[in-house]
């Protein structure tokens, strides 16, 4: 059943009206004779959320016994660890995905992207299982997935091809990782991760976490690339810390170049270092979005698949306060997000397919800073979630 | 009642065992016949939290309308904001406090202080109200009240002996505000403060939201009144931004000299700006403790009567990510709030005031993180909250 007539909502915080779903996406119009309907009571509607950046396969949402974290504070400690965690547990990164991207659905996301580890231990294990959560979850949550190269691609000999691999059975995006701080040979990473997108004609999302100039040297050679190769609007980087801590003037310069070649930013807004701000981001006409990066996992406890929170968190951030601010850190849960990721047919409008929640708030910032439970969740017309549980 | 066994319960998320209250306090030994009992099944139990820093006076927590923020940025816009809303909305601190007190109750926090403003529009009005709640929530709840002069002394003629009255009508601690970037006479502003609490013979607590060198000159005007008045222990700086963002070596020499003078930190942890990072306070000897500041007030959108929520801000501010960095993170809203604060009786020990919380969870940090309803919570060994809500 795709078809469905919402009552008595209230779009984005506005004024109560009645929204129609005809085969799975808004239209107008008045509702054909018989069409379902679900009374509203004059809750906030909302479009699904968009999660820009998680790592659906590293979480231990679905495991019995907690995770208790005693990792050291460098990166490659993290990295380590959790390489050799799951070669110890035999970590299942298809229940693992599997329970995340449920949970999302049921706090109300119905788009993902999320990166998933390739590297010489795992091999491609961790991608084919979560392209088997992908297929579970079609028709009620998109899914996208990017071969990330956790452990890097020039240290460990056969990671390239593994990667290649991964695309050829269907990752989505291709995936990189600190072209200098890590791989310690920026051009040479670049060429690998750049060259598998051109052989798959498939985009690239790239994490960087290098701070300061050297971070702005990496961008600088991604911008480069995406200009040279024309991946205008096909590159993402994730984090890009560097632009919360070198000189404005030099960030103003980097942004503008990210503008015009469509390059967007992922952030999860973390507190605790320099990031990049939303409001300098979005002025340059820089499309930033939101995510939670892992979630649960050994990496970190935190993190929750209610994109909300993750809302909240960048409005905290970002010192968004105003209404209209926190309107703001919203937009980078969902249309940006969207729009950063290259979901199609999102948001409220007429024909966007029908994704929808339903929160009892009086306004759109009051859903973010208090993160009501799900009254309903709506994907593709469907009612697939109630009070924040799934329906079977 | 005061006297309960709760059977299966496990302290911290240590070992499962039996707590048993007599007389309202944690007691050793087997229960007498007939005591009271509850299953804890298993569940982890906590010491009830505290809240070191917030403005129960202050919050819109309580109205049927969201209240839409369009204030300006600079922290002038906020008091001038703020005091003209109230004027025009004839609000009412009582209703708002006693409302915020027993959300606080229900999610597990049985101790509070609280600042209060003082000022020549409102006069005493709010301490009076906030008495009022301190007096309705007796024996469930303990209230601290910090006659806070929000408007500042020295500009607004009165606002001294208003406060003078406030502290004769049972305002506990007197408050002070910025005595250079608002006051503009650090040494008047503090003599006002300082001699009030001489007068009253009543403890200290200062918004310092000064930053960088100009804070740290009027903490060092603080700890010198501090030490000359023998204030040890007396005196708590709220927020005391600038020792995030001086260089390590003047931060360290502050420190220490709080440390000797028992002056504590009072931190919201906030993200979006430099704050004194719970490390290196504690390993000074600093007791660095938490709280949400306003809630849901015509300052900010944000914040929550859950002070599980503020633990996690805190750990994620602090980047505390490993589970005895989280427990850190838990302390700053648990024990070394008490301590801050000077809550009495407070902890799990045989002695303390049975003031539990019980949660579903797996460990102290999944506590923190997840923030779990609160299943049960006890105040002086009395049942006073269940799933979330107040028991009538
Ligand atoms: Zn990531
Ligand atoms: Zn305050």
């Amino acid at each position: 059943m795709t078809d469905l007539l919402l009552r008595n909502v209230r779009p984005m915080g506005g004024t109560a009206t009645d929204v129609l779903v005809v085969g799975g996406r808004i239209a107008a119009g008045p509702a054909p004779a018989g069409t379902p309907e679900e009374d509203g009571r004059g809750m906030l509607l909302l479009p699904a959320f968009v999660e820009g950046h998680t790592h659906l396969d590293k979480t231990t949402f679905h495991l019995p016994d907690w995770l208790v974290n005693e990792v050291g504070p460098r990166i490659e400690d993290k990295i380590d660890t959790e390489r050799e965690w799951r070669a110890r547990t035999g970590h299942d990164a298809g229940a693992a995905s599997l329970a995340m991207a449920k949970a999302f659905l049921a706090a109300g996301t119905t788009r993902i992207r999320s990166h998933v580890d390739v590297d010489t231990s795992g091999g491609t294990t961790h991608v084919e299982r979560v392209l088997q959560t992908r297929e579970a979850m079609r028709g009620l949550q998109e899914i996208q997935v990017v071969a990330f190269p956790q452990s890097g691609i020039l240290g460990r000999q056969g990671t390239e091809s593994l990667l290649d691999a991964a695309l050829a059975m269907g990752a989505d995006i291709v995936g990189g990782l600190d072209p200098c701080a890590i791989e310690r040979d920026p051009v040479k990473h670049l060429d690998v991760v750049f060259g598998l997108a051109e052989k798959h004609g498939k985009p690239v999302d790239i994490h960087l976490h290098e701070p300061g100039t050297m971070g702005a040297f990496s961008l600088d050679l991604i911008l480069e690339r995406t200009r040279a190769l024309g991946m205008e609007g096909q590159v993402v980087v994730s984090h890009a810390f560097c632009l919360g801590d070198i000189p404005e003037r030099d960030r103003d310069a980097l942004l503008a170049r990210m503008a015009a070649l469509g390059v967007g930013i992922a952030t999860t807004a973390p507190a605790s270092r320099p990031v990049p701000l939303v409001a300098p981001c979005r002025a340059a006409g820089v499309t930033i979005f939101g995510g939670n990066d892992g979630i649960r996992d050994t990496w970190t406890p935190y993190g929750s698949p209610d994109m909300l929170e993750r809302a909240m968190l960048i409005g905290l951030r970002n010192n968004f306060r105003r209404d209209d601010e926190v309107a703001i850190a919203f937009d980078c849960v969902s249309a940006a997000g969207a729009k950063g990721c290259g979901f199609a047919d999102y948001g409220l409008a007429s024909g966007a397919r029908a994704d929808l929640v339903l929160v009892e708030a009086r306004s759109l910032a009051e859903a973010v800073v208090a993160r009501p439970v799900r009254k309903l969740v709506v994907s593709g017309g469907r009612v697939v979630a109630r009070d924040g549980a799934l329906l079977a």
